[in-house]
């Protein structure tokens, strides 16, 4: 920064699926100003980067700043991104495919924008202000309906040559296993994201072996949720232990498998089912991948539930901005 | 570099089980004096050590040089090394553990030393000069004994908080597999390393199935070789090449993992068994990583044979060596 008066503002924006946050933060990333609006994909790309773009001019304005005061602004993706390009290679959920989102929001706000995965950000927030702060290589894993990935390495969101990586929900782990939506077989996600785990749930109250799930939530998967869950073990319904700690267990080998390739200091798990049970979560996935380490990697690393909820995709993307533009 | 007089030189030394090699290197990386030692590991890591670094000062002699006129010293080390101390972990062909060399070897030759595992340096050199040059993410395996692996990220040799990562032989490949010098069970080495080849083919051999390996090499391990398995394989045997190619297709699915993880662009498969059947190799292990790999990463990444043989790890180190200590 060359000018002693430079602003010194990033402004964080979460686009998910069914809703999007943006968030001012001054230069200490504490929040001075945000602003939440429903995604509406349906409407089409068009509709939603328009949406994007009040929400953020909203969140500046919250802020009593104006955008020339703002010095840049991160945006996290749910979907593979060029970073180099600022361009969302695809975003199923919203039925995109390769959107100029950076240059775009360029054109309207006069400002340095960069376009990220949405999972990077959230680990790269823990990394920065959560879980994982100083780790020198950070691995976070979101089981949910798919199970996400992302790596910090030395300060560095890890990516492809294209676009991001640390896919772990597609990591192999039953070699003639379940068909996975990616349409490979026996991935991760097919057996232990939290959809796999309400199926086997739905299956098991099916047969009356879940009598408070059935009472509950019935046997729609849609229903059985983490806090269903969570709530079931607690009441005793002994099997959803059962099934919750064999996906855990499973989650442990592929953290086994990062382990041997990346590492890491620091694992962190969140989402949803995380912090609905936090420790019988944590423990059951941190004792699988022990033992499923060489000994010289037993000591190495830790197992943590991420600190920062929802608020770590927004401050990350913030963050990731401040990062790329005053370095 | 301050002095526009600054000398330019940089020696790399690899250390293996049986012997040493050290080569001095211009500017250009061109090798202007060698020296090759046997190890003598049997007599010690003070012995060994003092045969390093007289090794290292007839290969600078060699050069027509004095040690005040090399830049740099990189030494590879056939272990988990901890880069930042210099310090070796663990050499269990040298019955080495915490051995302070580069501190040693500087009290001696008073010169910057840099140690790094061997493996590392090789995907390194493969990197700088060989066949994963430019790549932004190179990932090296070279099946022999063991399976060692290791990345280059963006430059920089990817290593844990502590040591060396990349263990990419100990990814688990079969649940319950057969129980691993390390302790677990089932790992890729245990399945799909040159001596898992040589077992299965000196059983074959026993049954009457592989006459040419029987006849050439009866059914001792240490005489079934790489080249040996390539005659086989051109002499008729079928089971051997069978026998190989599962090999080639297990060691193809942790590559599929390793992309998952990592999203390289380059992944470079050196050693023996490479060597002695290039084709056969690379092309069953590129066939079945693709084929397990999500669609999005099918065109990502080639799978190529390394380039420079031995040298690789020689000149992996002295380029270390220069990058540690003239950025």
């Amino acid at each position: 920064m060359s000018s002693a008066e430079k602003k010194n503002y990033w402004v964080g924006l979460d686009l998910g699926g069914t809703k999007m946050l943006a968030t001012v933060y001054d230069a200490d990333f504490k929040p001075i100003g945000r602003r939440r609006r429903r995604t509406k994909g349906t409407e089409g790309a068009d509709s939603v980067t328009a949406r994007m773009i009040r929400t953020l001019r909203d969140a500046i304005e919250d802020a009593k700043l104006t955008p020339s005061e703002v010095s840049g602004i991160g945006i996290g993706i749910p979907g593979p991104v060029d970073q180099e390009k600022g361009v969302v290679l695809e975003a199923v959920n919203l039925s995109w495919e390769n959107v100029q989102l950076a240059k775009l929001v360029k054109s309207e706000l006069d400002l340095p924008v960069v376009v990220l995965n949405d999972v990077d950000a959230g680990v790269y927030g823990e990394y920065r202000f959560g879980a994982a702060k100083s780790a020198r290589t950070a691995i976070g894993i979101f089981p949910g309906t798919g199970i996400g990935g992302g790596c910090v390495y030395d300060g560095q969101i890890i990516r492809g040559k294209r676009n991001s990586c640390m896919e772990i929900g597609h990591i192999s782990v039953t070699p003639e296993g379940q068909l996975c939506g990616c349409g490979l077989r026996g991935c991760l996600e097919t057996e232990a994201s939290r959809l796999a785990i309400s199926a086997e749930v739905a299956k098991a109250a099916y047969r009356g072996e879940a009598p408070y799930v059935l009472a509950s939530a019935g046997t729609t998967l849609a229903d059985i949720r983490s806090g269903i869950l969570a709530e079931a073990i607690a009441a005793g319904d002994k099997v959803v232990e059962q099934i919750v700690r064999r996906a855990a267990r499973i989650l442990g080998t592929a953290v086994a498998a990062s382990v041997h390739l990346l590492g890491p200091d620091v694992i962190v798990l969140g989402g949803g089912l995380v912090e609905a049970m936090p420790e019988l979560y944590i423990e059951t996935v941190a004792s699988a991948a022990r033992k499923a380490v060489m000994p010289s990697f037993v000591d190495t690393f830790k197992v943590v539930a991420a600190k920062l909820g929802d608020d770590a995709g927004v401050l990350g993307c913030a963050a990731w901005a401040q990062k790329t533009f005053s370095e």
